[in-house]
């Protein structure tokens, strides 16, 4: 199942980079649902390249076309279907790459899982270009949570080893004039959920969610709440005590980032995201020829983010919001 | 799904801390695999509490009873399934906690999820207790993959922040004489993996294996290869170059852990997961009240392990394993 | 997933004929649910051999030993496991017939497919003996149902092509007298079945309630409604028309069973299954010794059923209710 | 998981009778297989309206554009994604049933369902229109199955209760001719499958082709191998006795249907679907008007099939092709 998705909300991603269209259906979605489409293409926008220093100069025309799952604008419960055209799609870039796989990229492991059938154009099904139709999917879903009082948001806590937002810029444009490029750090924070979602073991929160934030390209690791720096701290430092204020229970801290044991606290969720540097960069690199079986140097041509963290925090937040409204439609107790 | 994981090999845990037996079904093992079930029970002793500084007092006898699966000592293609029973319990020390949740445990997210009627006693189902059949099918799936030519080996990385292995103990009985308790991070390795098992975007290793780490309980967070730190690397650092030895193609380093867009490269698999100090501590801690809805102090008595991090060591191995086993379930190509 | 299904109330079976138990674990049942075990035990009765004629002499103890997923008498959202320990099975009476398969049974395709290694002692995992943990779950979800207005009720509709049903227990001692099996036509009927359960297409009542029917040993047919018969006859008969009495809609006729286009329709839920005469005869068969590679008499000898209808009531009824609960936990419209 | 199936190929089926369009995702097919795109195109032209008395004279251009999969004409281990866009749609004709259900279609459930969001044009997701995408779908697997050996065949037993072929015609013409319509029975064999694929109790040959079957709009019953007649014979008449020539195991009869247990056994796997009549007809129905809460009588417009039998051909075999293609993608025994 490799391009498919969830429980309650089923996404099948499919399309590569320079196929004819890249595209998703979500399967699911409750009905009724009036489905924005404008704030969808102006939330995919923000995904899209040449918005940022350091974005690839390649220019997407991410218009997603809707081909079902709609009835007068709302959802009616059928399986929501949308589509975007590749076209702006320069394969000749990557004839010369077919038996030199590129350092970083999918292309070796996918040689020999698809016995060297993998489309190889601009990274095929394994391209980050596969995540304009995830944000789709998750612009829809942002609406119904909204609905429902949550609210996601996303933003960067670190980029290359830099925490100051004022100098990202800076850092990002400082790669690209090298031929090289850097990553970052996500953070992302979910407001509104109920407490009661999620499952111990197997298929809580951060089980789902740790799942499907790995489908990002790029992304290699994920972390809840204090994540890995609650390896350095005390338990007596690291619970969060209980408080009542007006009926309400809460946590004064969270570093539980709003999950226990797999289940929602009602507290924020809080999770953040590791991003690899853009591994195609302008620099030489090595490489082996495997048709030759001999060493060969690569220099990858082709419009390439020198940092792809800006780009990926729709990203993100979209596929926050279809596991969490894949939560939300599991039927609560007492129903 | 809250306790079944697995598409090839699938796992069913079930059991409560307290409840009479507690075990694991596993569906979908190649037939024909003898399974030496001493070296099964010697795996589980690892995870056995009482083997390290730190660890509950709480004797558990694990010893596993194999109820299915087997004729005549492998495999036969039924589900295997093994129980152990549950004997040294005390249920009353939890009694008086029914109302009170215990900060850093499942117990109010739990409680809000079933409607105040999960079973409370030793954490129930969230309990750590629950990993000891994880345990079991792990240790006869590292047998299956040791017939494949597959080993897994974990170990501590650190304690409480420190990173020298001859000063973990002492971090941890420090902890545990202030009435507090310690977290840590352990590194996992898988050698001997072909290259091609996984796919891309939501169905690859790190989805699956990020999916099954988080149902440890205590884990928050999961990185591959470089992790959180390739956010702080340029490309051109965090990019393994190809190379060739002998016919066979290797990274010099191996940043990249071992898999790259979701599929193993052959190099060895590498994984992290950072786990929480245990949040059972003697110190007095605030929490609620939650029928009296008053402010309440909560001192945890019974019996807790200061630092589960050294008896966290098989059960990560005992995850990696069964799902690196169920990938090498499918059919690769060609055939 | 050979023994494990259910979307939101996930069974695995498990358990050979001759293994040392067998059993269930029910993963998703809602919590607060009191489970009365005298009566699930008395459910299973139902199913035990010895009390039709020409049930098999072989005496079973289906005490089913409750091992987890209760506190208190309830469902306290933890899986629910459930073992029947196997006692009077006398394995040698099944060693001569390793190379040679018995018509009608699993015995060759399972020997194919796990390359000899199967459990040949009693039909192994394939024995209709496994229909007793299925039982064990099934009667535990009347119990859910019935408390939400939902009862499923099973018959036998014809035995042997006899529709008449004082003559039932006349055509299964004849057969059994002649060293032959008969089989016979189950029909069953849910009432109570809110309308809009189910999905169009691949998810829906008929798809999974199917999916699983034909799990029960012998199965080889499942219709709803009409079901063949409305293979002859004309849409304007076949149409069941709606009407309205006191504001609640229905339909006079029933031809489409309560379903329509994998959705509940409100009206009473009917299927009928056909179930094949049992395999193992007394009469002397023509095999091949699979070893030898030469053609082979069998005679079976053993203790069998002349006719598994009658104990194939209560497996029904307890499928029904399992997947119907399952439809049931869905989150309905407008929560 | 309304529209999508499968395990190792997964079908994700989107659209309604009336949007855009629709069309088909199946993941998981394996690379570098040859996909001959006017062989899929004259498969689906068997599936279209307009070549079978009776046919509805509504014109469907069924022309499927792949957009995602396929590189350089070959499978390439990516989801292939096809898409046939709606044209010759009249929605006008459904307007005024949106508040009278059609007596033996889904609009009443899905109304419920759906809380009256669910597109009522055509059919909607309902549609027996859906089932062209899963003809393309089929289609593709076909190619995949014949490659190894497979053929599959259905074709048409009896309609109407009429089992002589020749007079197949003249029985849905006077049933049209009358405002009404008919069914039948279609019988499907599948041969060249190997023995061993599928499983025992919930994950067999049986349980998913029944499934899937099901996913065909009216059908109303599934059988296997002698079916529903088998209840009506002994056990000594049933079972097929083994028999041996030239060191292959076959059996003489086969009212296994090519199945024992839920895995195949090397003979022809057969099968039958029972196809209820068209519930459109010209005839004047009753129903309920659900605004007004009062009856209302029904005379659907638009254009219809008399019988769906003949169209029905090619979807089974669609059906059956891409389950048993995702049975082979299972690894088998020893590899």
């Amino acid at each position: 199942m490799s391009s498919v998705f969830g429980k309650n909300i089923i996404c099948s991603i499919f399309g590569q980079s320079h196929s004819a269209g890249i595209g998703v259906v979500v399967d699911g979605l409750p009905a009724g649902e009036a489905i924005d489409l404008e704030r969808v293409a102006a939330f995919m926008d923000r995904r899209r390249p040449g918005r940022n220093p350091g974005d690839t100069p390649r220019r997407e025309s991410d218009a997603a076309r809707v081909l079902s799952g709609l009835a007068e604008g709302k959802t009616c419960g059928a399986p929501l279907c949308a589509v975007i055209e590749n076209s702006d799609t320069r394969s000749g870039d990557y004839e010369k790459l077919r038996d030199i796989p590129r350092p970083g990229h999918a292309d070796y492991p996918l040689r020999v899982k698809h016995g060297g059938h993998n489309d190889i154009r601009g990274g095929g099904h394994a391209s980050g270009r596969l995540t304009a139709p995830l944000c789709f999917a998750g612009a829809v879903c942002l609406q119904l949570l909204e609905r429902r009082g949550v609210s996601i948001k996303a933003e960067i806590q670190q980029i290359g080893g830099v925490f100051d937002s004022e100098a990202f810029d800076a850092v990002i444009l400082e790669a690209r004039e090298r031929g090289d490029s850097v990553g970052g750090v996500i953070a992302c924070r979910a407001e509104g959920l109920p407490a009661g979602l999620g499952a111990p073991m197997f298929d809580g929160v951060e089980n789902r969610l740790a799942a499907a934030l790995f489908g990002i390209p790029a992304v290699r690791g994920v972390e809840f709440g204090a994540g890995f720096a609650a390896a350095g701290m005390r338990g007596s430092g690291h619970n969060d005590a209980y408080r009542l204020e007006g009926g309400t229970i809460y946590t004064g801290t969270n570093h539980h980032g709003g999950v226990l044991g797999g289940v929602t606290t009602g507290m924020p969720l809080v999770f953040r995201v590791a991003i690899k540097p853009t591994p195609s960069i302008a620099r030489q690199q090595q490489s082996v020829d495997l048709k030759r079986m001999e060493p060969a140097a690569l220099s990858i041509g082709g419009r390439h983010d020198a940092c792809i963290v800006p780009r990926a925090i729709p990203v993100t937040e979209a596929v926050a919001a279809i596991v969490l409204l894949d939560f939300m439609q599991e039927k609560p107790y007492g129903f």
